[in-house]
């Protein structure tokens, strides 16, 4: 029996420099038109022509001023700054599309929940149901200045306030408007049945509000799930709430074991080991023949910025990686942005992690034919048992161009790529179990009676 | 000589029931399609057919709960409930256009300035310098309870708030990047220049924070800035801020009186007289003959819900008019969600109120052929001295399709509507004198010392 399908997300962000740092010098490289509508609607169509699951955008509030305390380099690079809100590029890109999804990454830490579930409720509306949310909580000290705190809410707190966010959120979009309580009958001059739409309270630790969601119901009402945690604390997160996880690794066997230490946090949640999709993020460069990738290989490392690199590394771990002699061994400080990333680096060298970032990022890099590219995303299916990848731009678009030009032909070939979208929304599409977050799925307690089902 | 040309925006607000009350119900209506991005589109581009300078997009945070102590007609007649985020509109109008302005409310009073400044700034980046902001400040206590207040800000102290929010977002749209920050030199691998970039700082009542503006400097930097205060606090919040205002009134002469006031406004806040246009609320049933537009009136007067309008009203007002017997005249009591607007009304009965909302609306209602519209604009425009009109819709889009195939043809044949868009931002559309604030403009004083010109 084949494998499963390839799950298969553009990984990009409303900026210039986003992983592979270095590479907006190319010539070939469009990064610096960000700022330019056509440049999204575009690609739009390219991830739709090659059948893309969606489009992932992340985002960041804050800069990276980490690395030699400032943003010398992260100017000079354009390393995640200027960096634009990315809900902004949903509609264009909706209304040239049919099929594409978009993971739309937003930081809850800075946001009301009543306003934010109406914004993200009008997106799947206009999307008919297209619209993913990436739960991030942010990492940056430089964030919480921008928002008038002195520092950050501590991790696990960050979580914890998460947790009932989304909790009140999932009270507006799944138990706000009952599925009957939109009539829009013009005899009857009915449009909605106050009846049947309620009142949301909630009085908690983080959170209190009383009023109605602002949204009629929206195709998928809570848009599909996206977390990234890696932390203990996020992995139990990621169980409870997420649909779709992001996740990075170095070997598969290695991703085997996070793979399964996430469904076994939806295990103990109380959800099918299933009800995640797992995506991990990944560059590739693709060429008719294994000389040609290789060649597009070497001459790309020309443009990357491995110094680029380990300058966003250093906001990520709160390191600043330029403090250290080339071979002296790094140590973490008191402040640790992302506590899991710094225990994996505790010890390496930056001559080491220069090396690393040679293509301006530590993610894997999948360079070869047609042939032996699919040979590696398929090994990292089946060995380390995910569900897809977050594919991020080396070239922009180039790298997407290759990809459905080279690769997806070759997966289709192997009956391990769709060859047609499916019907539905994004959540029926990936899962095939309907429009709606299942029965499972904590959201699902906050329905009206009159809406639980199944 | 000559008049001055009309300028012209569509009024629309992503909702069924806006301005005009019931009008949903009627066959030829398509509110009830909001909910889909081909609707928006249509409209954009029927707009820029039109020539019209803008869509003016309406919003408002919370719901209509005053009226009978409750939603009740407000979910039956959908006055404004559902209601959706006008921003996520905006990149697929901005797509199918070029040089559409789009005027989007948004209440700062639960926005912090620090996301919120980026948010429109990318916006005006995506749509080349289009972007106007209609600044309010909120007026329910819904949207209060919703956003976990037992009850909102007082109304003069929501000014004081809204004063600092725009100090501290001109610090971020002016003083943050320099003019020549940005180089994006792919050659000498310099893509913006950190010595140029100014971190803002800002501790005041209602705000803190210290951080850099995420985006680079766009089209307009500070978007064009619309407002719609009538009290004398926000005549005076108008006479700093503005750029354009948004006014209603029942006569050309008592609107001259309203002018005339704004622009002594704009003069005590040391500003040109002109450095404001004024806009009024109107709505137009246009048709052929005057025979046939009467017979659209009456037409159109069985499907609006003059019930809904004081609905609407009570609102506005924070007075339940239900409560009083048809000939009761109406007295305020202690909470009047909007101070002028109550005050204009007291002493009214209820049955006067429901005459005057006979369309669903108190908006002056200009009804006939082109030759009589176009008299009664320009005697608006003339003894009223306004700049321009926010054209409500009756039916959707019926009545801006009539007003561009009727009326805006005789508008030009007077020599008192454009013939071609002029070239440039929205704000070098509306003024001539530069994409930029101009330096007698309060923002103006937090540009970069290198920024200072004019």
């Amino acid at each position: 029996m084949a494998g499963k399908e390839v799950l298969l997300n553009a990984f990009t962000m409303n900026c210039v420099g986003h992983i592979h740092h270095g590479m907006w010098t190319h010539p070939d490289d469009h990064s610096v038109e960000f700022n330019q509508l056509r440049y999204w609607t575009d690609l739009a169509q390219l991830l739709e022509q090659g059948l893309f699951d969606g489009v992932f955008i992340a985002d960041i509030l804050g800069v990276y001023d980490v690395y030699q305390n400032g943003i010398g380099l992260t100017a000079r690079e354009a390393i995640q700054l200027p960096v634009n809100d990315p809900l902004m590029l949903v509609s264009a890109m909706a209304a040239v599309t049919r099929h594409l999804g978009f993971g739309l990454t937003a930081n809850l830490s800075y946001e009301a929940p009543y306003p934010f579930a109406r914004r993200l409720s009008t997106l799947d509306h206009l999307t008919n149901g297209r619209i993913g949310w990436n739960i991030v909580t942010g990492y940056l000290d430089s964030a919480a200045r921008a928002m008038g705190l002195s520092t950050q809410v501590a991790h696990d707190r960050r979580y914890d306030q998460a947790d009932e966010f989304l909790e009140v959120s999932y009270k507006l979009w799944e138990g706000s408007w009952e599925d009957g309580a939109l009539v829009a009958d013009k005899a009857r001059r009915l449009y909605a049945d106050a009846a049947r739409i309620h009142t949301i309270r909630h009085q908690g630790e983080f959170y209190r509000m009383e009023g109605y969601h602002l949204t009629s119901p929206s195709p998928q009402r809570t848009p599909l799930l996206f977390q990234a945690g890696s932390s203990a604390r996020g992995l139990a997160f990621a169980g409870r709430h997420a649909e779709c996880t992001f996740v990075t690794g170095s070997t598969p066997e290695g991703m085997r074991n996070q793979v399964h230490a996430l469904r076994q946090a939806a295990v103990d949640a109380g959800r099918p080991a299933d009800a995640l999709k797992v995506f991990m993020g990944v560059g590739v460069i693709a060429a008719p023949t294994a000389a040609e990738a290789q060649e597009k290989y070497r001459e790309y490392l020309r443009y990357a910025s491995p110094e680029a690199g380990i300058a966003h590394f250093s906001s990520s771990t709160g390191i600043d990686l330029a403090r250290f002699g080339l071979d002296e061994p790094i140590q973490a400080g008191p402040t640790q942005a992302i506590e899991s990333v710094t225990k994996t680096y505790s010890g390496w060298t930056r001559r080491r992690l220069l090396e690393q970032h040679a293509m301006g990022s530590r993610y894997p890099l999948l360079v070869g034919d047609p042939s032996q590219v699919a040979d590696q995303l398929l090994r990292w299916m089946d060995v380390g048992e995910i569900d897809g990848f977050n594919l991020s731009r080396i070239l922009n678009p180039g790298s997407y161009e290759d990809v459905i030009r080279w690769v997806i032909p070759e997966l289709q070939s192997r009956g391990r790529y769709k060859t047609a979208y499916r019907p539905g929304t994004l959540r029926q599409k990936l899962f095939q179990h309907g429009d709606r977050l299942p029965a499972s799925h904590p959201a699902a307690a906050w329905r009206a009676p009159a809406d639980r089902r199944g």
